[in-house]
């Protein structure tokens, strides 16, 4: 099928290519004219037959709204956008409500794989009606990987964002369960080959999973980690999930202490512990340090 | 070679029979007659032609020293002792030193696998002298799983069991993880196919591991999880990794989020939650649910 | 001075009687005839002369909504609208550009007191230009407690209410932490009377509070609180201090463990608990208690 | 009445002066002879008449528990050992049986009030049998607050330093309650000045307490601790409470929050959130900060 794509970053220009393999046509655009097909969304959708179905891969926010908005003016009824980026889910409700209205399909997708994508194919969770979805189908089917898995209708709009949200969450607090695990063995005196106990850990364990593996991928190329700072930013999706959980009244502790753990970690110094050190100094005269 | 193996339950009968199907010889005894091969320790040890290796698979605890203290009785220098219960590391460094007074080599174990280990293969963490670990090879060669990984020496006398400690205080949190993000989903109303986003996740995204196959086949079994009570033990690890953690001071809070969770699962009422109700009655005339 | 208040609920008839109390004229409004003053919105507004003071204690949300734009419409320039309700503290940005557009003033204000206030006075924080709090400080004397303290003009439009947020965010942990503490006392063996150490703590120690006096109070009328159920409700500001925590990024463990300590109370079992009895069942047969 | 009382470091010397204000006899024992009254433990007990009563206030662990060996050899049936430091309540069971032995009683005290204790008063939480309470009892009204609080006999040996640690424990959880509210009023722009909303706060608000108070003056001294660190030490209670806690299957989220918060304070760099980094990086290529 004919496949239009906004957005030819590291993310969408391989997910172009991994298309393309699958033996699909497709017309890509990036402001940036080195890397795309046509030189305007307008060229791009003049290039394709209706109906039509163009994928958006821009940042999150304005860059997708906008793109969205264009798309509106541009498009014909019975075509469909799919908003393949790191989306709120809250988002694709307005973006799925203007695009309606013209008669114009949309499908939330959440999209993972990051650098792996391109050789293993991506991990897609998307949104929508029946119909649109099946329009996607044939590109669906390309990005995902080789399987049984990999690919889910997760519900209506906002559905397919609202289920990679949840995944990021679960990511977060499953690193989170790896990096607490990995410092409490390198604070311990007992076991003397940290690397080597994560790397037997790949077979036979209740834990054994990918991000164990590139656990040990790390530990290989930095035994102790030394040359990394622990530093750790986070990217919306964490942050969306708990807000969820809030709004449905949903406890989530160990997601939520991964997403603190994180904000702390990019702290050079912790105002909440200064009030402690002072309220400490105040009642006891414990020794507090002093810059 | 051959293994003397005491206690044959579930997890111990297994492993004696993957040890043989890998042609050593093993004697079993166990307090069941209708398991054992020999009818007492006495006899297990006189059976086995020196230097001996025997293999404790017994209760953690109370059935654990017994079984030392009494093998410290019947063994000779030169023999080896291995502790592959789900002993808490601090009592391995007493029965290490127990038995080394008498000449007698210890190696504490610890084992994964479960009802899955008599086919997969068991993953197992050692700790103890390298001379006494060489002396168990083989058996640890025939109980652990085909392939590079699912094996490891990773310290000294308590070692093996800390690393089994912290891989289960690792579970607990990945555990946690899942289940968050699993009730999120079903709370939501955007997603209406949770079990088939699980499923999905199987292929291509940074969450995939045996917990989520594991997950999958749960909820196949029983979609929503309605034949289940919230109600979760706790097995010790991830107990002794919280009381680890805090006497090294390592924060360990995704990890110790998890183990608060079960402890509140199996509360009928929660005690805090009553003083919480009792405050908000008392300052704001808050409506209070009296039973 | 004189002063319209719109809401003479609970805390509102209180605050009128308190006012009264301090000399000042009081013309209230509330849909419930038997306790208004005036019968209308419009009536309140012509009984005062201007430059007019107009307090709104109502509901949050849609019904101080409509209250603040019907104002809109009645009053003039140079008049103030007070938000006294438990507003989220964004919205009071959207009330003042809205009132400010037709030159009138905005102050907001988080009142704290509960039953306690009539008596004791309420503490206030409030947010506006200085000019705008000048025109109602008369009102906030009368109704702060005695002393130097229960008074601030904390910041520009919305601050008061995102200090109110806060102070409400702050005693939820607190709240927490005496009811930890107490379930603790409860469950140990050592301590026999609970009750007597949580009274013994209110001179001398460095946990003597409030809070504490009125767990004692509590304890007072039902020793163990055996007549409550341990199910607490939360009423928002908790839920919006995490989430303007989010927003900044500042990690809030305690008050957030709090928040979701509420919420799991209201629980009757705990999905992610069954999810976790789940994958216990999956991997190693433990016994899981089915319903 | 007449005591014997071992340590006169800052908190023993003050309590020492409190007694004698009563116009009760101290004699003091301390290593150093510049603050001491005799000589020797034995010079101490030999210059009181029996039944004599010690008190002991010698840092917590090794030094108590040499001290109270000493003692249980030159005491006399009869006489009363009350240890009045920070002893780990399990000690104290070890402690009475010791001088149980020999017919000495032993009252467990747990001791609050720090450097305030001189001119307030010291809360004082008390283990042991009826007797032995009743022998100390004209000292602890000399060291308690005036008024109907700030004395409690919690139970049997060890209650006093359990009540103790508890206490500790919820201080630990209010500390972390004011401290995150600090730190999120600090990051806001909306409130302009967070040090007069928390003075405000001492009169009409449910947080009011004197922890509160200590926070002022501390915010007076330093108005945004810009002269602190943000880094807390931690002094045993509040890792014993956590311990107890597990021991008991009690959830207690706030306060090991509070723990692990102050763990946190004091890495240089977080060894968890180098992982977290390091598996960003590799599945994603997400970009991490190096050193």
């Amino acid at each position: 099928m004919e496949l239009g794509l906004v957005g030819l970053g590291k993310m969408g220009g391989n997910m172009r290519e991994r298309i393309r393999r699958a033996g699909h046509t497709v017309v890509g655009y990036d402001r940036n004219p080195d890397v795309a097909d046509v030189d305007s969304l307008k060229a791009l959708v003049d290039t394709l037959a209706a109906p039509r179905v163009v994928w958006v891969m821009v940042p999150a926010g304005a860059a997708t709204a906008s793109t969205i908005d264009e798309l509106a003016d541009l498009l014909s009824p019975g075509d469909v956008v799919v908003d393949g980026g790191n989306s709120r889910w809250t988002d694709d409700i307005a973006h799925g409500k203007k695009l309606g209205e013209k008669g114009i399909g949309f499908v939330d997708c959440g999209v993972s794989g990051g650098v792996w994508g391109l050789q293993n194919g991506y991990a897609l969770m998307c949104g929508g009606a029946e119909a649109d979805v099946a329009k996607v189908q044939p590109v669906f089917d390309a990005l995902k990987p080789e399987g049984d898995f990999g690919f889910v209708h997760a519900g209506k709009i906002g559905a397919g964002h609202f289920a990679k949200m949840v995944h990021n969450g679960i990511e977060y607090a499953m690193m989170q369960a790896f990096a607490e695990g990995w410092e409490l063995l390198e604070a311990s005196d007992e076991v003397t080959d940290v690397r080597e106990v994560f790397r037997s850990w790949q077979e036979g364990t209740v834990i054994k999973s990918w991000l164990l593996d590139l656990a040990v991928r790390a530990l290989d190329d930095d035994e102790h980690l030394d040359k990394l700072k622990g530093y750790a930013q986070d990217s919306g999706e964490g942050r969306w999930t708990v807000e969820a959980a809030i709004d449905l009244a949903v406890p989530l502790p160990a997601i939520t202490a991964s997403l603190f753990a994180r904000f702390a970690s990019r702290q050079d110094d912790s105002p909440s512990m200064k009030m402690v050190a002072a309220l400490r100094n105040q009642f006891g005269g414990h020794a507090v340090e002093s810059k």
